[in-house]
């Protein structure tokens, strides 16, 4: 039987020693001073090689921004196809479409992400409702990380509306621990900002589970405490993502090199955040 | 002064005599016959091109549904972007994206959607809350249609979840009209399934903010009584759109000109439909 992709995604993190999610968000924007003399499309390959080349060491996961690769047009999706394959299936490639849509819809997108492009999950949201998760869950060697509850004020807007019983994010993290324990291939985005959101993520989704945490980084204050507040009993279904503060660590002709030196400052951070926590059965204890 | 969106829809809506929209969905697996022979990525551009020729005197749209394209790798984005090119200004084009995210995100995504590859309006889910639209807003040449109430069984999990008040689905629409008074360029997107979810939308939004309404075609005798309770008091202000009876209407050598009867079918079907509904002020006063 193939590996579920909850299994694969612990597997990884293990072997690399890293819960690091590096966000390969390129804002055509900012670009290094030393690709700008090129047309965006053509710097963008190498952009994109020697970010992995330097951060691989200290990452278990790479997420690609979709909203990112517009702009570049159609040579946008072939340098992401061309980083999927590159990066190579030791570490996860993770597509943050944050879109959903009916099943059969989905069932298309899906074979088109994961098999034609060779993604390992994406990022969906659950607005379109929980038959929209279906054609996810049918396929387990690959994974979906559902957004519960996201890093932006406006996760109070929909999110945490208050209806009668509990808020539609813990509705929605009660579906994806469902469909996790039946296909072992669910898990949710949680944003890094509030660590008490984080905590009862987990909390809800039990041990096991993936938590996607993106926002990190920039505010490196919230990650000692997001760290401890997502992992589970073991230490680990948690991929810690950032972007900006790893893409953008230098600006001048060192920008690579300094990718690498920010990947490993945060893999070392996240590595001593989660060995100090207490384990879950002490924490329940206090 | 450049023209908002929601003016342009309508001088377009107006000047080819239509609202109906065809859904370029390309399922990869039910290409016409004729050009199976050749690899997907290569039949892509004829089969849209063949259906677009034919399909171009009834439509006022054309909406493309992103999860169809990934199948066919970066060639499919290829596609994309010429069928935006030789469709041209004087039709709609719409990325069915289903997405959204924080507004740094939205800008990057806006930009490359509307200025690189040429579309004029995307679909946008509003799980991330009220501020992912303000993006969108800021650019009102170019527009997008909040998924309010989608045509699937799903839409009971979260759209319809009853709070203490209003349920989430008429909070989007009311913040879909806000946006639409100040930027005139917000629309909702409402699922022809339930007429009288269309009828309420309608009530909720008032006239001139435009309805996109996919789920037609294949279950046509929702169809009248869904552009009766879509339209506003002009008559207008609805996108109706259809994908699998136009683009499959014939498996056969002659699937491009059955397109074009099937769209022309739809388009003179709607057409009726809207010229024989009441005005809303008779419609109010029983």
């Amino acid at each position: 039987m193939p590996t579920a992709f909850s299994e694969r995604s612990e597997r990884i993190q293990r072997a690399s020693d890293s819960l690091l999610c590096v966000g390969l968000d390129p804002d055509v924007r900012r670009m290094p001073k030393s690709l700008r003399a090129r047309r965006p499309e053509r710097a963008l390959p190498e952009f994109l090689r020697g970010v992995v080349d330097a951060t691989r060491p200290y990452a278990s996961a790479y997420k690609f921004q979709l909203g990112a690769y517009w702009a570049y047009g159609p040579a946008g999706f072939a340098a992401l196809e061309r980083a999927v394959a590159e990066i190579g299936p030791r570490r996860l490639r993770i597509l943050d479409l944050k879109a959903n849509d009916v099943p059969n819809t989905m069932r298309l997108a899906r074979d088109g992400i994961f098999r034609r492009f060779g993604f390992d999950a994406i990022t969906v949201s659950p607005w379109m409702g929980w038959e929209s998760f279906e054609a996810l869950a049918d396929d387990p060697t690959h994974g979906f990380y559902v957004v519960a509850h996201s890093s932006n004020p406006g996760s109070r807007d929909l999110q945490e509306a208050n209806g009668k019983r509990r808020p539609p994010w813990l509705e929605v993290l009660a579906r994806v621990r469902a469909i996790a324990r039946r296909s072992h291939n669910a898990g949710a985005v949680v944003g890094a900002t509030y660590p008490d959101v984080v905590r009862r993520a987990r909390h809800r989704l039990g041990p096991g589970v993936p938590i996607l945490l993106p926002g990190v980084g920039a505010q490196g204050g919230e990650l000692a405490a997001s760290v401890r507040a997502g992992i589970d009993d073991h230490g680990g279904a948690l991929v810690v993502s950032a972007s900006r503060s790893i893409l953008y660590a230098s600006a001048g002709s060192d920008w690579a090199r300094a990718s690498g030196v920010e990947a490993r400052r945060l893999c070392d951070a996240i590595n001593v955040a989660r060995r100090s926590a207490p384990s879950r059965s002490r924490r329940s204890a206090r």
